[in-house]
């Protein structure tokens, strides 16, 4: 990969990177058609990366199929695939981590400790092995972005990073590659995430300014789900990932809900003048 | 720099780089006489990286003359000096940092907590702005040296690191930009550290092979001198830089010593059979 890579900056190609832990859905492949759109070369990596599940997460659980991954960027017409495998990516004694301050303590970093550490490394790594001039990530991982943006930033690494809008199905639920683990019961229950932000946002847009009033009532429509386990409801500034008590300017909803044993995460961007 | 560096890219010329602190001395050319050599073109960087000082320790006294420094480069014939600001390298806020576990801990780890997290983050910032094939240190910090192949390898960083060996006095004294804090007493004194090396070279050659016991004949040698505090002394595996008890194979004699305010670092490696 890193020949290849390398190959490609100097035939002066522009290269567009979409790192994905597979198990593609509509929301990779509108981030890998827009590379395709904007760069001479796409490359798709496929890594489960384990340094970002803790002891107690679904790394085992995590749906996978390869196959049915090439199929689907070969289809969209992506350029190639990058697959290494965990030994590869971290050769023992793996010593060497990348740590992203503040931003990775909030929100998904308090429930899942290391997890983000994690996040910044494998993508500082896969960075250095495909050279992009642009990668792309999702806005449903909101907190994952705003700290790949900032760890590309504060290093130097010389690379664009855009962030795409989510997409949804049509009854609203963000698109992930773990909603494959829900029941149908569990799926139809999933959609409360996205109707939470719904009434969060229609309450700021009848003039609510309270971040507890608005966070009280989303608590209170999830946990008429009888399967459901909030994780943590949070307004935030987008940039700081600080909590804010009263929405004004920019905020950032976020919340991460168990729907049985699946955790999943949705948010939503507010502006109010 | 960034816009050089990739130009050189597509022109496929091949970089070597020297990053410095500055205020250079024979050891810091040695390592550009060998970049010339090996590469089309030869970046040095001058830049004193405040993130690798501890609140005490001295970053406000530490020498520089970029003039000279600029000077000495263009008669050997550098190409290119890259002096970054601190402004430049940390824009507020600055969040990330590169870490590398375990190795870190020991040896000028202790004694200067924050260090080498200093130095690995700074090393990344200047590998993704410069981009070279190859960049060299010194082996004088050892300890730095190992840390900074391990962060290249296990971050994919695609470029070789080259530890060239220590230049010296011609009394032995390692050369360091901080030999210039030294009073004309403390230059005399300094010698201590080489000779106390000697010495342990002296005791293994004879067949001495507790650490224990070389350790103690140098303590003894530098308590000698009045104006000498010992930071530590000590005997590793120069792979993991775990203390060995008992000298065989591969070691690496370490030691740091405070000659009046400044501190000084020199090591030896040896080969038992």
């Amino acid at each position: 990969m890193q020949k290849y890579s390398n190959r490609l900056k100097t035939e002066n190609k522009s290269v567009g990177f979409v790192p994905t832990m597979g198990y593609l859905h509509e929301g990779h492949l509108s981030l890998v058609r827009r590379s395709l759109k904007e760069n001479d070369k796409t490359i798709v990596s496929v890594f489960i990366n384990p340094t970002q599940f803790g002891p107690k997460e679904d790394l085992a659980r995590y749906p996978r199929d390869l196959k049915r991954d090439e199929r689907m960027l070969r289809k969209i017409g992506a350029d190639t695939v990058f697959y290494p495998t965990a030994k590869e990516m971290y050769p023992k004694p793996y010593r060497t981590y990348v740590n992203v301050d503040c931003l990775t303590d909030a929100l998904c970093g308090r429930s899942r400790p290391g997890h983000f550490r994690g996040v910044t490394t494998v993508v500082a790594k896969l960075l250095n092995i495909v050279k992009p001039d642009v990668a792309y990530f999702g806005q449903k991982d909101a907190q994952q972005a705003i700290a790949i943006k900032k760890m590309a930033n504060d290093l130097n690494m010389n690379v664009g990073i855009k962030i795409l809008p989510i997409v949804r199905e049509p009854d609203g639920l963000a698109m992930s590659s773990r909603n494959s683990a829900l029941s149908p019961k569990e799926r139809s229950y999933a959609t409360v995430l996205h109707k939470t932000l719904l009434l969060a946002k229609q309450m700021v847009g009848k003039g609510e300014r309270s971040s507890a009033k608005v966070i009280n009532k989303m608590r209170a429509l999830i946990r008429q789900e009888d399967a459901s386990r909030i994780d943590y409801i949070s307004i935030v500034n987008p940039e700081t990932l600080k909590p804010i008590k009263t929405i004004h300017g920019e905020a950032l909803i976020a919340l991460a809900v168990y729907i049985g044993r699946t955790r999943l995460i949705d948010n939503l961007k507010l502006k109010v003048r």
